[in-house]
């Protein structure tokens, strides 16, 4: 349903458990990254109507999480505080072709494997954290991170046919299990 | 009430005129460049929690205006298309100075003059315009615009004294007002 090519390994898990206070801190701005990067599309897509409306709701949507981790921080009397970011997306944007349109189903495409992470991650995390309130809000995110992953998927069937995006799905979905392979020693959402 | 140290010339008005399609587009565009300089805020000033959820509340109004406008550039069959900016807002954040936290205090109070000459104009067109729907609309973002504008300001005094910040927005309203005057011969909101 995913398209990922890998499963998180419990490495991360262990990350979690020893930094919970850091992945959540990273989880509010990976919400407020996710807003920039769906309005980004809209500024370079100004003309495809269907993607900036959907856009809309997505950045709708991330900020809303967002609000709702900048809850459970405060609740936690964690200060939201400025944090380096992992490799992960950078990495991941690093393999965006430079020319029209592939360059637009790249983008679309790995903002779609950053979602599927993403919501993978939520699925470990709600079986995982032994705190109620953290595994329900974990819970409550999974099923939006799924539906953002077929948006983009979708979307970038606009630019290029169905074989050729899932072709290319695949690609960077391979590249995207390597990453996270590697893993950072940073603890991160996507370390 | 907005700060504003001019009203806009019939001149504008007349660019109105001979170019509704335009402005409306612009307008679009205009609306979606108002939720990044919002998001944008987030990031710099991730620490500031009240700036952060009062950004979020921002972001979403202004996409709502958006796709309020695009409602009415397709209700005209009028394709939304990227447009050439006017220099206004360019030559405005020429004005932002680099140290903190002076910058914070200039960039929130830029952003508070372009709601500002935003909601000026708006009340001109709602008077000004003939078509009652398109009348109707500029009346209704009248509001919120006055509100955003009061937004920035206040957020300003958590980085410098009201003083300050009071004589600063004068100085740069005053060169919002040179900038307006000065016009721009592409037909824009702020033009």
């Amino acid at each position: 349903m995913l398209n990922l090519q890998s499963n998180s390994s419990s490495r991360w898990l262990s990350q979690v458990d020893q930094h919970l206070d850091e992945i959540l801190i990273d989880h509010a701005h990976c919400e407020k990254k996710a807003a920039s990067t769906a309005l980004n599309l809209m500024f370079a897509y100004v003309e495809n109507e269907t993607l900036c409306r959907q856009m809309t709701e997505i950045v709708n949507e991330e900020l809303d999480h967002f609000h709702q981790v900048c809850d459970l921080l405060k609740a936690r009397d964690i200060p939201l505080r400025r944090l380096k970011p992992s490799s992960y997306a950078g990495r991941l944007k690093d393999l965006v072709r430079k020319e029209e349109p592939q360059r637009a189903v790249d983008r679309l495409l790995i903002a779609s494997l950053i979602e599927a992470r993403s919501c993978e991650r939520f699925d470990l995390l709600r079986q995982h954290v032994s705190d109620p309130q953290l595994a329900q809000f974990y819970d409550s995110l999974f099923e939006s991170e799924a539906r953002h992953h077929r948006t983009y998927v979708r979307l970038a069937e606009d630019y290029q046919s169905v074989d050729v995006v899932r072709q290319r799905l695949q690609e960077l979905a391979e590249e995207e299990a390597r990453i996270i392979e590697e893993g950072d020693s940073l603890p991160r959402m996507h370390s």
